[in-house]
């Protein structure tokens, strides 16, 4: 048994909740939720604004090595970023990939992210979990098929092969498994479908980049007759345990489609600016993901969701601060299978992260307007204190810091 | 005399240059550069990439008032959030706005700007003053003609009762005066041209709001058949020393306008997402405002407008990181009457930032995309020290946290 006591936390509401306590068990699991609260010696108090652990819902871990670096090029496009992260891709072996993986983990970690979905197209699942478990968070491996195109390297022999060998991995404790359609670049209907049926008979979350460039969706149109996500619903890949990984560009019938089925978007923002993608407009839950980890700050793909659709519309005010935290906990750990936590409640995983709230960034925060500061003026920087199971993560950015310069290739 | 060894320095091409030794005079002008030196003991160590001292373009310190807090309205526009900014404005008596200003220029010190761009329509110019002096860094006091509309408690009599004014505003050692028509919106044509020769006989720079909303552009049409900035150049206001702000929706000709006057841009992207304004393309020399103050960071102004515009054309690679660095500094310095500011270069004045390359965003950049990384990847946390005339700031993030706190109304 261990106790946190929040100056403020958010419980789920469009208000921040002051002085509450949160009883934690051995399982790491939340025991009891009591607001109005005042501090006990026994509670580890927490300063600030207190949020369920953030979910990143869509990680590629390695391309952290191409932060700035990709930035050099002369004019590109998502085309041409692209044959920058094949070549990185091809250099790095499973003790590199382990060390950068852990590195970037460890960045996560003193972002306030308590949870990953890995979204592995090189197969490395070994590396990658091995990498979350010493880093100190939660992982989602989402296994992705990968037939055709891209890096043929890291190429399924056939959908069937991806099933062998996404059943022979053994997860370690803190690791959950998911199927990924890497695309329908990627993977064509039958396989598609062959995906789609593993994942349903085994209840996993079931993952697929969809309609991030308009090409994709030109390509789709004119080899299938239909959307890439109307290919993935006539695959039996739509329901509600599917996200479909920005659906920037989705095509008429698409946000009805994913609506109907009750499955999920996950938007990465900072990515989709990065790499030219565009303004996505998602229906349904949305979940939040750093993608190619340019950028690690959930907080900033938070506001960026808004933002971007001001940007859109010239309307202000379209995603409320509490709508976009459960964005960046609750939805994403639904949307990466592990629906019994992202929240601040009795019976959920005790994750929580704590943010600072007098800072010069969010100094003169009146208590009322704390998650509007949290969603629009903090960075990772204001955090305070990140719980993964009810045990606090010792962060040392320094430390972080010289993991990565050593993990990064030159 | 004294002098600073820089790691890595941005002397103002493509690459940084390593080991720049930068002798500064007791004027507080840079007396000598010297590339590819080693560190001498004379010397104060700058870790990192140095920069010239960041100038904002923009602002109007009072707004910072308004972080977070105008998050928490319904759906609304540009339009209703000015109403929260008028009931703001209203409250503050000069006491009060110099508190909320010294602790505002102070985050700004923090953020590494140097030089501060006071766009100001409450007409408190000795308070605003007297801010950035206690705070250390330096000021354009950009006095706007205020005529018609909006903050009917601010209006100017007439645009020679405003001429009366600013000729008896008497700047202190680091300040300078500059003129600003408010809008086409708040100030009559044969008004523009009255504060336009006035600016042109004292060599001021001149600043005017141009079409930041479709509405503006709309109204200008319909009441005077012309572009807002058509007019402002009729009145003889559009030349070298003129800064267009926003310029979010020029119309057809506009930007031939600006180029062939040889006018500035100045970008406030992370208000123009904020108050959804939408995405401008300037043309001509470009430099950033922090505006709103919403966000003070002026890496998230220089890359916002690279990923914004992005995100409008599916295109990457359209602003180098050298160019948006000179927009965030020598182009801004330049916008606000100190042309010897905002480089690195024997004569200039010695105001430098330096931005720690070892951090966790940074970690692992190569010295050759220093410059990508700090654009891209940095925040202002990554500043190390700030340098206003040779003289290194005590920078107390703590400090400015409580000044803010206490100075930002409840």
């Amino acid at each position: 048994m261990s106790a946190y006591w929040c100056e403020l936390a958010w419980l789920g509401g469009e208000a921040p909740v002051p002085g509450v306590l949160i009883d934690v068990d051995e399982q790491g699991f939340v025991s009891g939720v009591v607001a109005h609260h005042a501090t006990t010696p026994e509670a580890t108090v927490l300063p600030g604004l207190t949020l369920p652990g953030l979910a990143n819902a869509h990680s590629h871990a390695f391309q952290r090595a191409l932060r700035s670096r990709a930035q050099a090029a002369d004019r590109g496009s998502f085309w041409t970023w692209r044959e920058q992260m094949y070549a990185l891709a091809d250099t790095l072996d499973d003790d590199a990939l382990y060390r950068l993986a852990r590195a970037t983990f460890a960045e996560m970690a003193l972002a306030g992210i308590t949870l990953v979905g890995e979204f592995d197209y090189l197969h490395r699942s070994e590396a990658l979990m091995r990498a979350a478990a010493d880093a100190g968070i939660r992982i989602t491996l989402l296994d992705a098929c990968y037939l055709h195109g891209g890096l043929e390297r890291f190429h399924d022999a056939s959908a069937h092969a991806w099933a062998a060998r996404v059943d022979s991995i053994e997860p370690g404790r803190e690791v959950r498994l998911g199927a990924a359609i890497h695309s329908v670049r990627a993977v064509d209907p039958a396989a598609a479908a062959i995906v789609a049926a593993f994942a349903a008979e085994r209840g996993m979350p079931l993952h697929a980049h969809v309609s991030e460039q308009p090409a994709e969706n030109e390509d789709c149109l004119r080899r299938h007759g239909v959307s890439p996500l109307a290919l993935l619903a006539g695959a039996g890949a739509v329901g509600e345990r599917f996200t479909a990984v920005h659906a920037t560009h989705l095509l008429e019938g698409d946000a009805e489609l994913l609506r109907d089925a009750g499955a999920s978007v996950c938007m990465c923002p900072s990515t989709e600016r990065d790499l030219a993608d565009g303004i996505g407009h998602p229906p349904g839950p949305l979940a939040l993901g750093t993608d190619s980890n340019a950028v690690i700050d959930v907080f900033e793909e938070a506001r960026a969701v808004e933002l971007d659709e001001r940007l859109r519309t010239g309307v202000r005010g379209n995603h409320a601060a509490a709508a976009l935290l459960g964005a960046a906990t609750g939805n994403g750990y639904t949307s990466l299978g592990w629906p019994e936590g992202g929240q601040i409640a009795t019976g959920a995983l005790a994750d929580l992260v704590s943010v600072r709230l007098d800072g010069p960034r969010l100094a003169g925060t009146r208590r009322a307007d704390a998650l509007e500061a949290v969603v629009f003026a903090a960075t990772r920087e204001d955090i305070g204190a990140v719980i993964v199971g009810g045990r606090q993560l010792a962060l040392d950015p320094a430390a972080v810091a010289a993991e990565l310069s050593a993990a990064i290739p030159r």
